[in-house]
């Protein structure tokens, strides 16, 4: 794991070891610019991930030997040797638990070593934790608009960045609050809920009803198989009939596929609409096989559509579905859940919220945090402090030694933007953001599961003001020095003009 | 790796193994609809990593186990015993070499095999090989901004999907014509050159030239070692007189950084110039040092800049180096070479391609490829037709069992697009596109090395008539069917309406 990190670390390295400076106390924090998404937050995520990058910290002697080939031919040799002695049995890592909301500015991961490890442990922890939270960040972003009821599905696995970018997306999406993942190994690994049925593939690979075999289904509470085939052939006629649409223009092979998925999986059955025409052809043919079904006792578990204007058609389904179910007197088939894929961005969602059931979120995503280039100095503490309503507003770091501000407290603080004036302010209770995670080489805290950190993500998405949680514009989220911490600031300052 | 997959693509294998369809004969195709970024081209990529993927495709009982718990509880057993079985024994893979150029709707690797081994693989070769494309076709973008000279490098690592993510961008990059990266892992697992110096938080961690140690360093002729901080302080003063900025507003630990680096690695002293003023700080003291470095018989590898206007700040740069070296008579300061990273875009390239050496090429893409919802039926054999100036002119796919056009030959065709007419080419050169590269579960034929891909990919790039390489408005690359394909094209839509 070590090897994992931009080479620029290891000369930077070789440059401290040789000024005597490798094991000077040291101290790094992460944190992002600006909110991502046009919003002012963001989910910290990745922190189990970094924490066992951490452990796993270690040159192997294989690594040495190519760092040996790829350094400056005059770094010395004791560099080398002293490389292969490092782990982070003296490294320190406090952050917020993974799943809470935080925002720009405000380190949410504060690393403490040895000068020379935390220098290389830099690239590493940004590349474990900057993607999580951004396919976390997304993912929330996707669940607030969706509110909680809608089902969001991720489907990234055959755009992602390979195999490992499209397991954290499925793994992250879930933190922010998806429900499930179309990726059958990320749910074995992780326990995500994995869902899916069919694709145009399958439909377009059928021609013709008498491909379908078996063609006999049981009745759900038994009794005599019936030929499911003819019995969705003869709704069709009835369904074409209720819809004036020509019987002509469905799609046999497409009637065929759904038939031959209806009899392997009766309880599960989907209609995906769009492989031909939905009006005439996906839709008649779904509801006939549906309604075949229902006649066995079985449910449809729904439809789904994969191109075009998914909200226009989306209503227009949802009518055709009504008029099936008040005609052929099925309840069910009103509120038969209609999933909508393919490019589904925010807008989109907002648009067509109500018919809405399943989400591609597609991670191609654009990273816009990024490491600040300018820092502000010194090992913080950082207090979230909170309004007589509950919501956070106001994000506060002092130093280190500084007592912890108390709630009711009358706190004389400064906002970043607004550094020239101080201002004051009261909470009604004040956390302390970060807890220490690792110490000593050692977990130090046992990390929550999954779901939990699921769960504790839409807890502090639910606590936002909604000014500082709306997607857009919103109101920008107040983060603030103690005075302290300012007039350290300011002293830094001068001395380096 | 048969887990990597969307669980539709299982639910859909069970529909066919129970519709007896399991072992029909199959066929996939992967293709794009769009050249990416707006050009007509892409690098297809990704086809070594692909076939790996098929050779270690096999369900393991824990995979079987895991499919059980999340398909419905109506599958049948016998299913499960079914997948236990399947391996790509009876697989067959042709495509383009990898690192070739390809077009949009042109088939560029195809599967054939038992139906529902085909379909398990599709999402497997698609995650595989769609972001492999996608880099690589962006790399060249960049290389053909930049010319041949230009050196680009791939600093992606911390902003990628996840350590895997981040080795592929750093492999594409490489064989879409990046010459090196900072990732370290990258060049010990593929043997990519890796390049990489300072960052900002290097010279942050310094405050006075008190810091440097060792102080001394040998001139490289041999001979006795200076102080190098004292040295490369007169320079200061020389420096700054010369370019009338202040000597009190050049930031001293900056200075030190520099020296303290320099006296590591002085063969390889690269200053990073923006961690405070560019112009008062970080330009004079790289020049002290690099003066410093060139009396005792070294040259400064060159100088990089990571924020602001790169390409206003570059020319700025070029004229102080010039001025020093004509100063204080170093010829080689005239010439150094001045990198830029930073969000470096194809727009930002194309302005200062002049100045620029060294390019962040960070991954960060959205991917703009798809697979074709409705394909072009049949197994086909695509062709490459040259002009006599040995530029490609058309692709141009046939049924397989056609006799393949041969040079000189008049042919008739219908070019994808303007399908209603025929219309008559004559090639120069007739190159088949694809070649058997996979075939009973085994490779068949010797895989190229990353440099031979790389290579490959130059060439290919270069045989491209310049109307088809330009990178946005590009002439459209026709894509042409034969007659005969034609003619099966009208006859299966005549049969699906």
């Amino acid at each position: 794991m070590a090897a994992l990190t931009d080479l620029y670390q290891l000369s930077m390295a070789c440059g401290h070891w040789r000024s005597g400076r490798a094991r000077l106390p040291a101290s790094a924090e992460l944190f992002f610019r600006r909110g991502p998404f046009g919003g002012a937050f963001a989910l910290g995520a990745g922190l189990a991930q970094g924490l066992r990058g951490l452990r796993a910290f270690r040159f192997s002697a294989a690594d040495i030997a190519y760092l040996r080939s790829v350094l400056p031919s005059t770094t010395e040799e004791a560099f080398f040797d002293y490389l292969a002695t490092l782990d982070t049995s003296e490294v320190t890592v406090s952050a917020v638990p993974e799943g809470s909301v935080v925002f720009a500015r405000v380190p949410f991961l504060q690393v403490k070593g040895p000068l020379l490890v935390v220098q290389l442990l830099e690239t590493t922890l940004l590349c474990l934790i900057n993607y999580a939270s951004l396919v976390a960040t997304n993912a929330s972003r996707f669940r607030l608009l969706a509110g909680p009821d809608v089902k969001l599905m991720e489907m990234g696995l055959r755009r992602a960045q390979g195999p490992d970018g499209a397991l954290s997306a499925s793994k992250y999406s879930y933190i922010g609050g998806f429900d499930c993942t179309s990726n059958v190994l990320a749910g074995k690994l992780y326990g995500i809920p994995v869902r899916g049925t069919i694709a145009h593939s399958f439909i377009m690979s059928f021609t013709t009803l008498e491909e379908v075999q078996p063609r006999e289904l049981a009745p759900l509470a038994g009794g005599e198989a019936v030929d499911l085939p003819s019995l969705a052939e003869s709704w069709l006629q009835q369904v074409c009939e209720l819809l004036q649409t020509p019987l002509e223009k469905t799609n046999r092979g497409e009637l065929a596929a759904f038939v031959a998925y209806a009899v392997t999986f009766p309880r599960d059955f989907q209609g995906l609409l769009d492989t031909y025409c939905v009006r005439r052809s996906g839709l008649p043919n779904f509801c006939a096989v549906a309604l075949a079904l229902h006649q066995l006792g079985y449910r449809a578990i729904g439809v789904r559509l994969d191109s075009g204007d998914l909200s226009q058609q989306s209503k227009e389904i949802r009518q055709v579905l009504r008029a099936c179910g008040a005609r052929f007197q099925v309840p069910w088939f009103e509120t038969i859940p209609i999933a909508v894929s393919n490019d589904i961005s925010e807008q989109s969602l907002e648009k067509f919220i109500e018919e809405l059931v399943e989400v591609n979120g597609s991670p191609c995503l654009k990273l816009t945090e990024d490491e600040e280039k300018m820092t502000i100095p010194g090992t913080k503490t950082v207090y979230r402090l909170y309004d007589t309503a509950g919501h956070p507003f106001m994000d506060l770091m002092a130093l280190e030694e500084e007592p912890s501000p108390r709630a009711g407290q009358e706190l004389e603080i400064r906002v970043l933007g607004r550094l020239g004036e101080t201002c004051k302010v009261v909470a009604s209770a004040v956390e302390p953001l970060h807890r220490t995670y690792f110490k000593d080489g050692q977990l130090c805290e046992p990390l929550p599961s999954l779901p939990e950190v699921r769960a504790h993500a839409q807890v502090s998405l639910s606590q936002l003001n909604p000014a500082h949680r709306q997607l857009h514009d919103p109101q920008p989220y107040p983060v603030a020095m103690t005075e302290r911490l300012h007039q350290l600031l300011t002293k830094l300052q001068e001395a380096s003009q």
